[in-house]
Order: structure tokens, then sequence, then C-alpha cells
């Protein structure tokens, strides 16, 4: 059952799904971040909108996007069997930590519907829907406060910064500190002390945060102020977050308090503790294994692949099509570092995987040589490639599943399973899948040249001519 | 330049090449064992094979090994330029240890040039050429011994048997103890004593060889006097290597001492011992990379895929398109338990690659589901597949490189690079190479069942109807 409007109408919802975590390459990259990968059935930003809906209508929630996410955000939210409008999806011309990304949010609301209160939520986190009773309980505390929610810790983690609260106020408690992330000995300190930890959770009044906005970043307040057109704000916005921007300089902060199972999913061990282990605390993710004198290890691999370890403890193995990781559970916090380094060699494996995602669907190169490319592409129900043209490859498509409706060079046809046509190039063509079910097609890819930018287009329903 | 007879006639070559060596799965399986991998420009039997050349003429080379390799043996004999004689290639009609299959080899050299003197050699060992000198020195010893040849060890390793010499004897030694594969105590002892690693290479008179056979395994010298059909000889033979039947057993054994670099690459960490080294002692093979904080390792894999490793010290990691393995270097003997424990599941990857390789070529399996197939398929210059009908599945061949000669239905056509056609289900069919280069085609099933078993041959030159 699809529940349209669960909202009390009070509390709007400002998702930031800009993020481009790279702490779970070679999982999640650049241009498939963490948020939505899908891990169960549905991804973390899809449990984040669906936890959304149980304070807000699904009209007030808004998603701070950018311009190559937007459509894993409107895709993942239709797969969920929801539309929201268009106008809700806000495009970040670029990413610059988390206090423009809000203002973004926040000001859109504001403007829309005048003084409201804001629930600002990360995308890329684990949390029990049932924290949304405690969450929207806060809406007490937000016409004199800025409230952050602290999550009351399970161990005493290194990777998270704490929130220490003072004396009661309300559904929470007055802030007295924000600590970043620990050493290991203060950190038991904190969890003995009460601390909890940040959970980059926020629930705001609009009048409030402009107003400690204004006071505490004026600089970022300024940016919005100077202009309505949201690019000319973000060449002249700085990079700050919200908690060093505002948070730990407000004297108007509240904490609620949170005893729910969470994490941000930071790192591989992090993404260990959340997943069911084997009877030897082996966490074994989609691939079939032999695993001999081996435990406590992170093992991801595709279906197909088998996986065989023998006495191997405590370690992540990660295995995807072009790029695979080893590295102790304890080290999982370095991967950046390999991130880094590809960067550095301008390799693109940094952030792209074989399966490139399109605004029509997506695609995954089977096999590729400086002469030809095999792709097998999938073109979701009623989406349409642009009219192309290569000027140094030919094309052979062969129907795996589903309906395909083929232009080439003017005439128009349509191919069912097993059937097959081949484009010359220079020759203008277009693909589109007119039916109700996905359609998958093989795609042989032969010429001088097959690199991705030997393409022009002439029409284009995504705006890339 | 290629040397038709360099041996001065007088030592004939047997090259056991029938061995299924599981031991660096999954790199080297059941279906292409480790004698055939190249992993450098020539495999380990081809090296053997030239090795051969130095003491024998080329009509005395004598291979033994079985039906499914017969077709590396002699395509990587044709690959290095050379031919010998079908006669020479001795099919096993089962693997039965080493005994039968030397007696076998001794056989069909008796029968043909009456009493000689023959080297027998692993086709699957580590060797410098330089080496076959001291090897053909041994024959002033094979008129009254059983030569065997002892490696001057480099290490107190416990993955070799030991030959303690005793009185010099001519170029070598007599033999006055065989020891099995001791703990690391007893090695270190043997080492000082002066004792020698057992290579499994030996030097052999026909005459003295039966007479000794007779004496001390009369059951496999009977099974071999009994009939001339080599299937009804391996129908009585006994499984029996030729240490424990005859060397063991026999007071006519002389050792010589070869102070050269040798290894059976017997598992990974043999494997890693032979290759070069970065400067943090990694041996890096066939794959991009990004090794932080990590030494002692021996990583595989494919030229695309790049491997990242965090902090990974002294480990085995060996990655193929379908099956990854990860062990400490010093539990790379423990990989035939991984291969038992698949071929308990009836896991065919404990035989087969995706790759797999023909009489007429090879193919790889690119992507593979319930309804569709996509292969890479080489043929090699001058071979043509079975002519063959599938009922369940249609195929679409597109030519990448080379020259293709179809016949479809009673038609006959060529297809070049770019060009494709289409084979309905139910249609006979043949596809060959007509051409001087190597023809390559990309192949995608598509049918109700596109299992390999669904093929009916029609005629085959390759005796497959």
């Amino acid at each position: 059952m699809l529940v349209e409007n669960r909202g009390d109408g009070n509390i709007k919802s400002i998702i930031l799904a800009g993020g481009s975590g790279t702490r779970l390459w070679p999982l999640s990259r650049e241009h498939y971040p963490k948020q939505f990968l899908k891990l169960g059935k549905t991804s973390l930003f899809q449990n984040t909108f669906k936890r959304c809906l149980e304070i807000s209508d699904i009209r007030d929630v808004f998603v701070v996007t950018n311009g190559s996410q937007k459509f894993f955000v409107s895709g993942q939210i239709k797969e969920l069997g929801y539309d929201i409008p268009r106008e809700n999806l806000l495009i970040e011309p670029k990413g610059n930590n988390t206090l423009p990304a809000i203002c973004f949010g926040m000001q859109e609301i504001e403007k829309r519907y005048g003084k409201s209160t804001v629930g600002v939520f990360s995308s890329d986190h684990i949390l029990d829907r049932s924290a949304m009773e405690t969450i929207a309980g806060a809406e007490a505390l937000v016409c004199d406060n800025l409230v952050t929610f602290g999550i009351v810790p399970r161990s005493p983690h290194t990777g998270y910064g704490y929130i220490k609260p003072a004396q009661a106020l309300g559904p929470g408690y007055r802030v007295s500190e924000f600590i970043e992330k620990p050493a290991l000995d203060n950190a038991k300190k904190y969890v003995k002390e009460g601390c909890l930890w940040n959970s980059g959770m926020f629930m705001f009044d609009t009048d409030i945060f402009f107003a400690e906005l204004q006071a505490h970043e004026p600089s970022v307040f300024g940016a919005f102020q100077a202009s309505d057109d949201i690019d000319e704000v973000y060449n002249n916005v700085p990079a700050v977050s919200i908690d060093y921007g505002i948070m730990e300089k407000s004297n108007r902060v509240a904490v609620v308090r949170l005893d729910e199972k969470w994490s941000d999913l930071g790192n591989f061990d992090a993404m260990y503790d959340e997943f069911e282990k084997d009877g030897y605390g082996n966490v074994v993710y989609g691939c079939d294994n032999v695993l001999i004198g081996s435990a406590g290890n992170l093992v991801y691999s595709k279906p197909n692949k088998l996986v065989s370890f023998i006495d191997v403890n405590e370690m992540v193995v990660v295995d995807t099509p072009d790029a695979l990781l080893v590295c102790p559970r304890s080290s999982s916090q370095k991967v950046k570092d390999i991130v880094a380094a590809l960067k550095n060699k301008d390799d693109e494996r940094a952030y792209l995987h074989t399966t490139v995602y399109r605004p029509w669907g997506s695609y995954t190169i089977l096999e590729n040589s400086q002469r030809h490319k095999i792709k097998n592409i999938t073109v979701m129900p009623d989406k349409r490639l642009s009219l192309q043209l290569h000027h140094h490859r030919s094309e052979h498509w062969v129907v795996v599943k589903g309906m395909a409706c083929v232009h080439v060079d003017g005439k128009e046809f349509f191919l069912r399973p097993g059937e097959s046509t081949f484009i010359r190039s220079g020759i203008k063509h277009r693909l589109s899948n007119p039916g109700k079910l996905q359609l998958e097609i093989i795609e042989v890819q032969l010429g001088d040249n097959v690199d991705e930018d030997d393409i022009i287009r002439f029409d284009d329903e995504y705006g890339r001519v």
C-alpha cells in the first residue's frame, strides 16, 4: 500500500543526496555513490525517502542533489512507486559541503511556504524507521533551538564525532560541546560520560536557522541573499559544513537522543558490522564461496564469481568486474588513499564502474579492445536514447529481452528478442523502448575508434545535444 | 633458428605431460593444467620440449599425454615452429600415476628402436637449459644403473623428497636412501648432510628398466606384456609412482647432482619464489595495481583489472574471471582443499576456465544467463568447427578480426570484420577460418536453452561426431 500523505503537514524534509562517497570504493564510486547502492532490496536513499514520509507529506520532501545524480534520485523514487514534483529536486551546481546544500533547501522551503519546520537528513545512513517518532517529537524544541540528533553509542567508536549533552530541555538537552572524532581512550571516556554520536541529522525552524546563519556564517547567508540564480550563489558561497559553520558556534543548540540502530556506513568495517554473519563471523555478500579456516571477513563479489579463502581472517575483499580491493578490516578507513592514488594517475576507475548509469537506463561493458567493444544495454520502459551518429564505429544490436524500436537513417522498425540490426558508421540512429518491460540488447561496436566520445547527438530528451 | 637435429641420436626423450595440476588453481585447472600455462612467453611444457632438443633428435622426443590435452601438446609444439610425428604423441586412456606413463613411453621406444637410452622429464618444472649438458653426461651410468637426478638444495624445503647420495660412481653417486617430504628440522639436517632434492627426472637403459620393473613391480610389467592394446593394458595396470614402484626398491640406482635453478612450481609460494619482485617483495603478474603498505605478496589478475591492497602482507591473491583465491603464502599448499570442496559440490569451476580450449581454437564466455550467452570465439588459421545444429538456440555471429567462412543451410559465404550473420535454431551450420591469421568472432546465443550440450554434430575433423 502506498501512502501518499502520512505527515501531519507541518514538518518538511530535506534529503541531502549529493555525496560522492568514495569510502566504499570500488563498490561505490563518484558516479554511483553509496546512497544509491542496493545492498538489500532498496538503497539507503530509498530507505531515507520512505522514512521522510513518516513525518512529511510527499509534496514536502525536497532532495538536494547534483546534475549527474538527479536521474538516480528520480529513478529510485519511481521504483518505490512514488513521484515527487520535479521542482522538489534541487540541483546544486557543484558540491560545496553541507551548509550551502542545507541553505539551498531551507531557502526553497521558506520561499514556498514561509516560516516552516524542516527535518534535514543524510541519504547514506542506516536508521530504523521507528526513529522517526522521536525525530518528529523534536518539533517541540525548534521554535527556540537548532536541534541536532545524537545516537546513544553502541561502542567507543573513533569514526564518529561526539555531542556532550548538558541540562535537560523539553524532549532533549542543551548541548555543552561538539567533539571531533576522538582517539580510542577519549572515545571510551565520552561513552562513559553519556556523550552521543553526532548523526548529522537536524531539525530547524526556518527563522531561527537563517538568524543563526547570518550571525555565525554571514558569507554563506550573504551569498544566498545576493542572488536568485543558484549558479551565481554557488560561485560565491564558501564550502563549509553545517557543524563548523553554525552548530558549533551557536548557543541555541539542543540535542535529542536517539536510542536506535544507526550507522553512517563510513567504511567497510562499518558495513561489516551491519550485515548478517555466518557461524565464523564472515559476511559474504552476493557471491558463491568456499571459505576454509577463515573468520571475521567481509566478502563481496558478483553472483557468478566464486570467492575462495584459506586461513584468511578479519579481512575485507571486495571484487568488482574492473577492480579488486583487499585490506584488513582495521585498515578500511584508508580506502580513500587508493581512490586518491587513482585520481592522481587519472585512472577513471576512481570515478566510474563498468556499469554506467544514464537517464534512459544503463550499460555494462563486457569486453573492450582497441577495435571492438561489447556492451549489454538496458533501456527502461518508455525511454529513448538520443538520435545520434558515430564517425568511426559500426554497431550491431541483438535484442535479448523486451521490444526495441529502432530508427536507422530515417526508417523506423521493431525488433523482438532474437532479432538484430546493423548500423553502419556515419548513419543517424536511435534506440527506444516502446514497451512496458525493460529492453535489453547486446551491442557489438567495431571500428578504428570505439571511444565513448565518438558521438554526435541531434536530438536528446535529457538536454545532452 | 630452428634446430631440427641437435641430439647425438643416442638419447631418446619422454616428456610426461598428462598431469592435472590443481595446486595452482584457479590459474591452472584440470582442463588447462600448469604445464600449458603461459606465465612467460612460453609455457613450461614448451620449455621442456626445447630442453629435450638439446639431447634428442626431434623425431626421438615422445610425449605421454591424454585425449583432452593432446591438442595443447601439438598446438604448443607448432607454436614453437616445430612438428613432431603424430605417432610420438602417446595418449594414455586414463591417468594412472607416473610408472605406467613411463612404461608406455619406454615400450614404444623399445619397439621402434630396440635397446635405447631414454631421458624422462616432467613437463611442469622450471629448469635452466644449461642442465641438459650434465643430464646428457649421465649416459655413462645407464648401462648398469637406473639414473635419477638430484638438485643441490637452495633451502631446507619441506615440499620436496630428498635423495641421500653414497659413494661416488662415475659422474654420479650410488643412492643410499630416498626420503619422503620431511618436516623442517629434518629437512635442515638433510641439507647439511648433502642430500639432494628428488627432481623426478630420470635416465634409463630400456633393458635395465624392464629388468628392474619385472623384478620389483611385476603387475605393471605383466599388464604391458599381456596386450598390445593400450586400453586393455590400462584396464589392468595399477596406479603407482616410479619412485615407489622401482626406484626405492632397486639396488641399482645412481643419482647425478644438478647444481641448477629448478622448481616444480608445486604451489603459489613456489611460484612466488621464481618471479621478479618489486622493491617491497611483491610479485605482481598481469594486472594494474595500487599496493599501499603491502609487502611480500603474489598478485595475479587479468590485464584490465585493477588490484588494490592496503596493509596486506605475505598473501597470495589470484583473480580469474570466474574465481578468486585469497590465502597467506604459507597456506599455499592447502589450495587442493578448495579444489576438493568444489569437486564435492560438483562445481565445474574445479575443472574448467571461462576460456575453454578446443582443437580448433578457444572460446571465452563473456556473459551467461538462462536465455542468452555471449562468447568470444577464436579459430586458428586453417581450422574449422564441426558441421552442427542446435535445437534450442539461435546464434548471431559478428566478425571482429580475420576472415570467416560460414556455411549455413547448404550455402557458403565469407564474412569480413564488421560483417555478421544469423543462424536460426534447427539449421545446420559450420564456421571455419580459411585465412592465415586468427579469426575472432562474437557470438550471441539466444534461446530456451543455451547449454553446451544442445549440439548435434554431423561432421567433425576431430572425431567428435
